[in-house]
Protein backbone atom coordinates (compact mmCIF):
# COMPACT_ATOMS: atom_id res chain seq x y z
CA UNK A 1 0.00 0.00 0.00
CA UNK A 2 1.65 3.35 -1.68
CA UNK A 3 -0.02 5.27 0.56
CA UNK A 4 1.21 3.29 3.77
CA UNK A 5 4.86 2.96 2.73
CA UNK A 6 5.51 6.63 1.94
CA UNK A 7 4.27 7.54 5.37
CA UNK A 8 6.73 4.85 6.69
CA UNK A 9 9.64 6.62 5.11
CA UNK A 10 8.34 9.79 5.76
CA UNK A 11 8.02 9.44 9.40
CA UNK A 12 9.30 5.84 10.49
CA UNK A 13 12.56 5.99 12.88
CA UNK A 14 14.98 2.89 12.70
CA UNK A 15 16.50 2.72 15.97
CA UNK A 16 19.33 0.36 16.72
CA UNK A 17 18.05 -3.55 17.85
CA UNK A 18 16.12 -3.33 14.60
CA UNK A 19 13.62 -1.15 16.25
CA UNK A 20 10.91 0.44 13.77
CA UNK A 21 9.10 2.95 15.35
CA UNK A 22 6.06 4.24 13.75
CA UNK A 23 4.73 6.10 17.33
CA UNK A 24 3.93 9.06 15.65
CA UNK A 25 0.81 7.86 13.54
CA UNK A 26 0.66 3.83 14.86
CA UNK A 27 1.33 3.17 17.90
CA UNK A 28 1.32 5.82 20.17
CA UNK A 29 -0.38 8.83 18.56
CA UNK A 30 -2.53 7.42 16.09
CA UNK A 31 -3.27 9.04 12.08
CA UNK A 32 -7.11 7.45 11.92
CA UNK A 33 -7.18 9.18 8.79
CA UNK A 34 -4.72 6.54 7.61
CA UNK A 35 -6.61 3.88 9.68
CA UNK A 36 -9.56 4.44 7.41
CA UNK A 37 -7.65 3.78 4.46
CA UNK A 38 -5.91 0.38 5.73
CA UNK A 39 -9.11 -0.60 7.15
CA UNK A 40 -10.66 -0.18 3.59
CA UNK A 41 -7.81 -1.83 2.08
CA UNK A 42 -8.31 -4.84 4.41
CA UNK A 43 -11.84 -5.55 3.53
CA UNK A 44 -11.12 -4.96 -0.40
CA UNK A 45 -8.66 -7.98 -0.19
CA UNK A 46 -10.86 -9.85 2.39
CA UNK A 47 -14.22 -8.92 0.84
CA UNK A 48 -14.89 -12.21 -0.06
CA UNK A 49 -14.22 -13.85 2.86
CA UNK A 50 -17.22 -14.26 4.80
CA UNK A 51 -15.81 -12.26 7.81
CA UNK A 52 -17.71 -12.55 11.09
CA UNK A 53 -15.41 -11.25 13.74
CA UNK A 54 -12.59 -9.25 13.80
CA UNK A 55 -9.36 -10.97 16.39
CA UNK A 56 -6.85 -8.77 17.59
CA UNK A 57 -4.74 -8.36 20.80
CA UNK A 58 -4.63 -5.44 23.39
CA UNK A 59 -3.18 -2.65 22.91
CA UNK A 60 -1.98 -1.44 19.81
CA UNK A 61 -4.11 -3.88 17.81
CA UNK A 62 -7.39 -2.35 18.67
CA UNK A 63 -7.80 1.00 17.15
CA UNK A 64 -6.85 -0.42 13.29
CA UNK A 65 -8.96 -3.48 14.56
CA UNK A 66 -12.01 -0.89 15.47
CA UNK A 67 -11.82 0.79 12.12
CA UNK A 68 -11.16 -1.68 10.10
CA UNK A 69 -14.36 -3.70 11.41
CA UNK A 70 -16.65 -0.41 10.89
CA UNK A 71 -16.11 -1.94 6.96
CA UNK A 72 -16.73 -5.20 7.06
CA UNK A 73 -19.84 -4.42 9.48
CA UNK A 74 -19.06 -7.18 12.55
CA UNK A 75 -17.68 -7.38 15.73
CA UNK A 76 -14.24 -6.67 17.31
CA UNK A 77 -12.73 -8.97 19.95
CA UNK A 78 -9.91 -8.13 20.98
CA UNK A 79 -7.35 -11.06 23.37
CA UNK A 80 -6.61 -9.90 26.70
CA UNK A 81 -2.90 -10.02 28.30
CA UNK A 82 -3.45 -12.31 31.66
CA UNK A 83 -0.65 -11.22 34.51
CA UNK A 84 -1.90 -14.56 35.87
CA UNK A 85 -0.77 -18.39 34.82
CA UNK A 86 -4.25 -19.18 36.60
CA UNK A 87 -6.58 -19.53 33.21
CA UNK A 88 -10.35 -20.20 33.65
CA UNK A 89 -11.68 -22.29 32.41
CA UNK A 90 -13.80 -19.86 30.58
CA UNK A 91 -11.60 -18.81 28.32
CA UNK A 92 -8.97 -19.68 25.32
CA UNK A 93 -5.65 -19.04 25.79
CA UNK A 94 -2.25 -19.38 24.50
CA UNK A 95 1.11 -18.11 25.28
CA UNK A 96 2.77 -15.62 23.25
CA UNK A 97 6.57 -14.72 23.61
CA UNK A 98 6.71 -10.77 22.83
CA UNK A 99 9.93 -9.86 20.78
CA UNK A 100 9.66 -6.22 21.99
CA UNK A 101 9.02 -6.80 25.93
CA UNK A 102 11.21 -10.15 25.97
CA UNK A 103 8.81 -11.14 28.35
CA UNK A 104 6.19 -14.42 27.67
CA UNK A 105 2.26 -12.99 28.14
CA UNK A 106 -0.78 -15.48 28.36
CA UNK A 107 -3.50 -14.04 25.94
CA UNK A 108 -7.18 -15.17 26.37
CA UNK A 109 -10.32 -14.52 24.57
CA UNK A 110 -13.89 -15.87 26.96
CA UNK A 111 -15.20 -18.51 25.38
CA UNK A 112 -18.59 -16.45 24.86
CA UNK A 113 -16.94 -14.38 21.75
CA UNK A 114 -15.81 -16.99 19.30
CA UNK A 115 -17.94 -19.70 18.50
CA UNK A 116 -17.39 -22.39 15.64
CA UNK A 117 -19.39 -20.67 12.84
CA UNK A 118 -17.14 -18.16 13.24
CA UNK A 119 -14.99 -16.71 10.08
CA UNK A 120 -12.39 -14.75 11.77
CA UNK A 121 -10.09 -12.20 10.50
CA UNK A 122 -6.90 -11.81 12.95
CA UNK A 123 -5.69 -7.83 12.24
CA UNK A 124 -2.73 -6.77 13.95
CA UNK A 125 -0.21 -3.40 13.83
CA UNK A 126 2.61 -5.67 13.60
CA UNK A 127 4.36 -8.98 12.31
CA UNK A 128 7.78 -9.85 13.14
CA UNK A 129 8.77 -13.16 14.42
CA UNK A 130 4.62 -14.26 14.21
CA UNK A 131 4.23 -14.79 18.05
CA UNK A 132 1.19 -13.06 18.73
CA UNK A 133 -0.32 -14.04 15.37
CA UNK A 134 0.69 -17.83 16.25
CA UNK A 135 -1.05 -16.98 19.29
CA UNK A 136 -4.14 -15.48 18.32
CA UNK A 137 -4.89 -18.63 15.30
CA UNK A 138 -4.20 -21.16 18.52
CA UNK A 139 -7.50 -19.61 20.05
CA UNK A 140 -9.71 -19.58 17.26
CA UNK A 141 -8.48 -23.08 16.37
CA UNK A 142 -9.55 -24.10 19.99
CA UNK A 143 -13.19 -22.35 19.27
CA UNK A 144 -13.23 -24.57 16.47
CA UNK A 145 -13.71 -21.21 14.15
CA UNK A 146 -12.38 -20.51 10.68
CA UNK A 147 -9.59 -18.32 10.34
CA UNK A 148 -9.94 -16.56 7.20
CA UNK A 149 -6.65 -14.78 7.23
CA UNK A 150 -4.76 -12.00 8.51
CA UNK A 151 -4.34 -8.31 7.48
CA UNK A 152 -1.35 -6.53 8.59
CA UNK A 153 -0.24 -3.24 8.63
CA UNK A 154 3.36 -3.25 8.78
CA UNK A 155 5.53 -7.15 7.97
CA UNK A 156 9.13 -7.34 9.01
CA UNK A 157 9.06 -9.75 6.19
CA UNK A 158 12.99 -10.60 6.91
CA UNK A 159 12.18 -11.87 10.59
CA UNK A 160 9.83 -15.07 8.77
CA UNK A 161 7.21 -15.04 10.97
CA UNK A 162 4.50 -14.24 8.03
CA UNK A 163 5.90 -17.27 5.94
CA UNK A 164 5.63 -18.76 9.05
CA UNK A 165 2.15 -18.80 8.86
CA UNK A 166 1.88 -18.92 5.23
CA UNK A 167 3.82 -22.40 5.61
CA UNK A 168 0.79 -23.75 7.88
CA UNK A 169 -2.05 -23.10 4.86
CA UNK A 170 -3.17 -18.70 6.71
CA UNK A 171 -3.70 -16.35 4.12
CA UNK A 172 -1.62 -13.01 5.47
CA UNK A 173 -1.87 -9.63 4.02
CA UNK A 174 0.76 -7.48 4.88
CA UNK A 175 0.00 -3.29 3.85
CA UNK A 176 3.72 -2.71 4.39
CA UNK A 177 6.25 -5.56 4.27
CA UNK A 178 9.65 -4.65 4.94
CA UNK A 179 12.66 -6.06 3.39
CA UNK A 180 15.72 -4.76 5.72
CA UNK A 181 15.93 -2.19 8.28
CA UNK A 182 18.94 -0.02 9.11
CA UNK A 183 19.93 2.87 11.15
CA UNK A 184 22.19 3.85 8.42
CA UNK A 185 20.89 3.05 4.93
CA UNK A 186 16.93 3.26 6.39
CA UNK A 187 14.09 1.14 5.33
CA UNK A 188 13.66 -1.23 2.04
CA UNK A 189 10.34 -2.79 0.86
CA UNK A 190 9.97 -5.87 -0.83
CA UNK B 1 -27.90 8.49 25.78
CA UNK B 2 -30.94 5.95 25.41
CA UNK B 3 -29.80 3.40 22.88
CA UNK B 4 -26.38 2.84 25.25
CA UNK B 5 -28.75 2.51 28.59
CA UNK B 6 -31.00 -0.13 26.71
CA UNK B 7 -27.67 -1.83 25.92
CA UNK B 8 -26.20 -1.63 29.55
CA UNK B 9 -29.78 -3.12 30.74
CA UNK B 10 -29.91 -5.72 28.32
CA UNK B 11 -26.33 -7.08 27.75
CA UNK B 12 -24.19 -5.97 31.14
CA UNK B 13 -24.25 -7.83 33.86
CA UNK B 14 -23.97 -6.45 37.77
CA UNK B 15 -21.13 -8.65 39.47
CA UNK B 16 -20.37 -8.75 43.09
CA UNK B 17 -17.57 -6.51 44.04
CA UNK B 18 -19.82 -3.91 42.42
CA UNK B 19 -18.26 -4.74 39.05
CA UNK B 20 -20.33 -3.58 35.98
CA UNK B 21 -19.40 -6.19 33.28
CA UNK B 22 -19.74 -4.66 29.78
CA UNK B 23 -17.20 -7.46 28.13
CA UNK B 24 -19.55 -8.97 26.21
CA UNK B 25 -20.42 -4.71 23.56
CA UNK B 26 -17.33 -2.47 24.93
CA UNK B 27 -14.40 -3.91 26.54
CA UNK B 28 -13.60 -7.28 25.03
CA UNK B 29 -16.06 -7.82 22.40
CA UNK B 30 -16.82 -4.42 20.68
CA UNK B 31 -19.99 -3.23 19.35
CA UNK B 32 -18.47 -0.74 16.93
CA UNK B 33 -22.16 0.10 15.78
CA UNK B 34 -22.44 1.34 19.08
CA UNK B 35 -19.16 2.70 18.90
CA UNK B 36 -20.11 5.02 16.07
CA UNK B 37 -23.42 6.32 17.75
CA UNK B 38 -20.75 6.96 21.15
CA UNK B 39 -18.73 8.77 18.94
CA UNK B 40 -21.07 10.98 17.23
CA UNK B 41 -22.83 12.22 20.24
CA UNK B 42 -19.51 12.98 21.30
CA UNK B 43 -19.14 15.04 18.61
CA UNK B 44 -21.97 16.67 19.14
CA UNK B 45 -20.86 17.69 22.78
CA UNK B 46 -18.03 18.89 22.00
CA UNK B 47 -18.43 20.78 18.28
CA UNK B 48 -17.85 24.28 19.37
CA UNK B 49 -14.84 22.74 21.51
CA UNK B 50 -12.02 23.12 18.84
CA UNK B 51 -11.03 19.64 19.56
CA UNK B 52 -7.43 19.24 18.15
CA UNK B 53 -6.37 15.51 19.90
CA UNK B 54 -8.19 13.15 21.67
CA UNK B 55 -6.42 11.64 24.43
CA UNK B 56 -7.11 8.16 26.07
CA UNK B 57 -5.07 5.11 27.64
CA UNK B 58 -4.51 1.65 26.82
CA UNK B 59 -6.27 -0.73 26.57
CA UNK B 60 -9.71 -0.26 26.31
CA UNK B 61 -10.01 3.27 25.40
CA UNK B 62 -8.21 2.99 22.13
CA UNK B 63 -11.40 1.61 20.53
CA UNK B 64 -14.03 4.41 21.41
CA UNK B 65 -11.29 6.75 21.24
CA UNK B 66 -10.24 5.61 17.78
CA UNK B 67 -14.35 5.82 16.32
CA UNK B 68 -14.76 8.97 17.58
CA UNK B 69 -11.35 10.90 16.38
CA UNK B 70 -13.00 10.22 12.94
CA UNK B 71 -15.98 11.78 13.48
CA UNK B 72 -13.50 15.29 15.01
CA UNK B 73 -10.77 14.75 12.16
CA UNK B 74 -8.05 14.75 14.63
CA UNK B 75 -5.55 11.83 15.88
CA UNK B 76 -5.48 10.31 18.74
CA UNK B 77 -2.73 9.86 21.83
CA UNK B 78 -2.82 6.79 23.73
CA UNK B 79 -0.96 6.45 26.86
CA UNK B 80 1.07 4.10 27.97
CA UNK B 81 0.93 2.39 31.02
CA UNK B 82 4.85 1.60 32.05
CA UNK B 83 6.02 -1.17 33.85
CA UNK B 84 8.44 0.70 34.52
CA UNK B 85 9.01 3.02 37.66
CA UNK B 86 12.26 5.16 35.47
CA UNK B 87 10.35 7.65 33.22
CA UNK B 88 12.29 8.69 30.59
CA UNK B 89 12.84 12.48 30.52
CA UNK B 90 11.08 12.63 26.76
CA UNK B 91 7.52 12.16 28.49
CA UNK B 92 4.42 12.87 30.47
CA UNK B 93 3.54 11.18 33.20
CA UNK B 94 1.18 10.34 35.73
CA UNK B 95 0.56 7.68 38.85
CA UNK B 96 -2.84 6.23 38.39
CA UNK B 97 -4.52 3.68 40.85
CA UNK B 98 -6.87 0.79 38.99
CA UNK B 99 -9.99 0.28 40.84
CA UNK B 100 -10.34 -2.83 39.19
CA UNK B 101 -7.11 -4.83 39.10
CA UNK B 102 -5.61 -2.75 42.61
CA UNK B 103 -2.49 -1.34 41.13
CA UNK B 104 -0.99 1.55 40.71
CA UNK B 105 0.13 2.23 37.27
CA UNK B 106 2.05 5.08 35.89
CA UNK B 107 1.02 6.01 32.47
CA UNK B 108 3.13 8.40 30.23
CA UNK B 109 2.97 10.42 26.73
CA UNK B 110 5.74 11.26 24.99
CA UNK B 111 6.32 15.08 24.88
CA UNK B 112 6.21 15.25 21.01
CA UNK B 113 2.54 14.43 20.99
CA UNK B 114 0.94 17.20 22.99
CA UNK B 115 1.76 20.60 22.93
CA UNK B 116 0.71 23.54 24.49
CA UNK B 117 -1.73 24.91 21.65
CA UNK B 118 -3.69 21.51 21.90
CA UNK B 119 -6.77 21.43 22.73
CA UNK B 120 -7.70 17.97 24.29
CA UNK B 121 -10.56 15.54 24.36
CA UNK B 122 -10.19 12.76 26.92
CA UNK B 123 -11.88 10.07 26.11
CA UNK B 124 -12.63 7.02 28.48
CA UNK B 125 -14.85 3.67 28.54
CA UNK B 126 -15.28 3.83 32.01
CA UNK B 127 -15.49 6.51 35.32
CA UNK B 128 -16.23 4.96 38.54
CA UNK B 129 -13.18 7.00 41.33
CA UNK B 130 -11.58 9.48 38.28
CA UNK B 131 -8.16 8.17 38.56
CA UNK B 132 -7.74 7.07 35.13
CA UNK B 133 -8.88 10.77 34.14
CA UNK B 134 -7.07 12.66 37.29
CA UNK B 135 -3.90 11.26 36.13
CA UNK B 136 -4.62 11.99 31.72
CA UNK B 137 -5.61 15.93 33.11
CA UNK B 138 -2.70 15.71 35.21
CA UNK B 139 -0.53 14.62 31.61
CA UNK B 140 -2.26 17.16 29.92
CA UNK B 141 -1.54 19.90 32.09
CA UNK B 142 1.88 19.16 32.03
CA UNK B 143 1.98 19.89 28.35
CA UNK B 144 0.71 22.86 29.31
CA UNK B 145 -2.19 21.90 26.60
CA UNK B 146 -6.12 22.97 27.35
CA UNK B 147 -8.31 20.25 28.62
CA UNK B 148 -11.99 20.95 26.49
CA UNK B 149 -13.20 17.72 28.59
CA UNK B 150 -13.90 14.64 28.53
CA UNK B 151 -16.06 12.24 27.09
CA UNK B 152 -16.87 9.20 28.82
CA UNK B 153 -19.12 5.95 27.82
CA UNK B 154 -20.02 4.53 31.40
CA UNK B 155 -20.14 6.70 34.39
CA UNK B 156 -20.33 5.07 37.83
CA UNK B 157 -21.64 8.31 39.05
CA UNK B 158 -22.40 6.46 42.38
CA UNK B 159 -18.00 6.80 42.96
CA UNK B 160 -17.83 10.48 42.63
CA UNK B 161 -15.09 10.53 40.24
CA UNK B 162 -17.19 12.62 37.55
CA UNK B 163 -17.87 15.04 40.67
CA UNK B 164 -14.35 15.44 41.78
CA UNK B 165 -13.35 16.49 38.16
CA UNK B 166 -16.33 18.66 37.39
CA UNK B 167 -15.38 20.14 40.67
CA UNK B 168 -11.50 21.07 39.17
CA UNK B 169 -13.84 22.70 36.79
CA UNK B 170 -13.40 19.82 33.80
CA UNK B 171 -16.64 19.31 31.34
CA UNK B 172 -17.07 15.66 31.77
CA UNK B 173 -19.81 14.25 29.49
CA UNK B 174 -20.70 10.61 30.72
CA UNK B 175 -23.13 8.95 27.89
CA UNK B 176 -24.68 6.63 30.90
CA UNK B 177 -24.26 7.89 34.28
CA UNK B 178 -24.98 4.99 36.78
CA UNK B 179 -27.42 5.61 40.25
CA UNK B 180 -26.83 2.27 41.99
CA UNK B 181 -25.93 -1.07 40.85
CA UNK B 182 -27.01 -4.21 42.76
CA UNK B 183 -27.20 -7.76 41.97
CA UNK B 184 -30.25 -8.16 43.00
CA UNK B 185 -31.81 -4.99 42.47
CA UNK B 186 -30.47 -4.14 38.70
CA UNK B 187 -28.94 -1.54 37.43
CA UNK B 188 -30.93 1.87 37.63
CA UNK B 189 -29.66 5.48 35.99
CA UNK B 190 -29.16 9.36 36.68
Amino acid sequence: MKLLEERILRDGECRPGDVLKVDSFLNHQIDVNLLCEIGREFERLFHEAGVTKILTVEASGIGVACITAQFFGVPVVFAKKSKTSNIANDVYSAKVDSYTHGVTNTVVVSKQYLHPEDRVLIVDDFLAKGQALLGLSEIVRQAGAQIVGAGIVIEKAYQGGGDLLREQGVRVESLARIASLDPEKGITFM
